[in-house]
């Protein structure tokens, strides 16, 4: 039970439309709204096409022009942008736009990196509790937008040193509105988690990508591939720019995943270059592998 | 059109009883037997399970005992094994077993590796023609078996030294039988196109596994991963024997793989671990790599 009963969404791609939707069918265990009451939900993006369409569909309440007319009378605010974007949003409620955002509003966001970001809100004073949904999907935009998207998902929530434990229940009443699971990080202990299932593969599928395609080996292997490959480098076909703002916003974890595996390629270097590879000690490595994966 | 009609199958996992499957099913444009005429199929593995289950579902006419006895009268042989005990059948094939290959028939098999097995199918002047079908799934075993595994995928073709051409044929005509298309390299381009498309990509599944589970943010890591993860740890999730017999056949173009892999990352870690990393650098990385993807 919050009393967030006016939402206003700051980009409405994948994410931003996807909590939208989710917050206007209403209804899953623990939502947000006293009974009967419908929030009214705000939308705007830099681009309008999202807001538009959202807007259109009766999704959104409104789709004002601007953001500070956005966040007018707004008791919860949802930056729903990659990490760059959310501190450049950051850097616009904790400066111009100050005066803009109500008194005991919630911000929140949505990014997939944590430290940085929670940072620059705390630097601003602002009333910010960091989110993180791990859901997600190829597609990118408005028209791929999911009711359906956080059910069943973890939801991170890393609140900021500046806000209050009405802020945290907020964030958390949106989550569980969203139909996800709650879990609680510091920035820190998610950045690095993160890193390590998510940033870390997608550099890795993006390294793959590099030293594979065009190389000698291309124009038969391009006839050959199949699904492992499409697997491998699907993380690497997703937006360039979300891509960028991830790395350079959890650099220092990414870059500690990248030397952890760089070492274990050197042991498969000193496996694979012996003059007679050892199956055993080859199938060994493969089958730790396997059951590190199967948790046992 | 070839005078296949009676066809032995040694090893009735997921891939020897999809052929069985697809052989029995016939019917395919290509199919590789005279109108009217059914194909005799027997079967045989190290472990019964398979060409027992097998027979008992009408798939296979015979499961004979004993590989001599599943060789009798075979016109086409095919050695549905991973790659060391394809090394092993051949041994076997132009040993001991020598007397009981049938003159005039052909040797092939469909293991992920080709040059190391050609070379000693060559040595044994086998009539043989490697074969490859790229498909698979993460599931092993003959229950797993589906008549429409090869469809529309490539079968690549990698013809002996010692083999006639009645030998290619009949591969061919098998290849085109299970629905698949025709791909015919020489066996040093199979292995170092399989191996930037599919062997490399197991290897990286594998050291990412290794780089990450256990390790200092596990704990939290576990309880996000999602489809990136499980995509990228899906090949290393596979059978460890099969992995390894691929690495120790394909040694040599899986560690020029990883080398070049190593070379990528080590930019990656200039990019990464300067200061103050560079969104618009990263994001050109990034892009870079997502346009070779999409062949761009």
């Amino acid at each position: 039970m919050i009393a967030a009963v006016r939402i206003a969404i700051v980009g409405l791609g994948l994410i931003g439309g996807s909590i939208a939707r989710a917050l206007r069918r209403a209804g899953p265990p623990g939502a947000p709204l006293p009974d009967g009451v419908r929030p009214t939900i705000v939308g705007w993006s830099r681009r309008p096409d999202g807001p538009a369409a959202a807007l259109a569909e009766g999704i959104l309440d409104a789709a004002p022009p601007s953001l500070d007319e956005a966040l007018a009378g707004a008791d919860l605010v949802i930056l729903a942008a990659p990490p760059l974007a959310c501190l450049e949003l950051l850097d616009e409620l904790g400066g111009p736009l100050r005066g803009n955002l109500p008194p005991g509003a919630t911000v929140t966001d949505v990014a997939s990196t944590k430290r940085v970001i929670v940072e620059r809100a705390e630097r601003h004073g602002l009333p910010f509790v960091g989110g993180h949904p791990m859901a997600g999907r190829e597609t990118v935009g408005y028209a791929s937008a999911d009711a359906q998207l956080f059910v069943d998902r973890p939801w991170v929530v890393c609140p900021g040193a500046t806000a209050t434990p009405a802020d945290v229940s907020r964030t958390e009443a949106l989550a569980l509105a969203c139909g996800a699971r709650l879990l609680r990080l510091d920035p820190a202990t998610h950045d690095a988690a993160a890193a390590a299932i998510s940033h870390l593969p997608l550099v890795l599928s993006a390294a793959l990508a590099e030293a594979v395609v065009g190389g000698p080996a291309w124009t038969a292997a391009s006839t050959l591939a199949a699904s492992g490959w499409r697997d491998m480098t699907r993380l690497a076909r997703g937006d360039a720019t979300m891509g960028a703002g991830i790395a350079a916003t959890n650099a220092v974890e990414v870059a500690a995943g990248i030397r952890a595996v760089r070492a274990v390629l050197d042991a498969w270097l000193v496996a694979l270059e012996r003059p007679e590879p050892d199956p055993g000690q080859l199938a060994a490595r493969f089958e730790a592998a396997r059951r590190l994966l199967a948790g046992r």
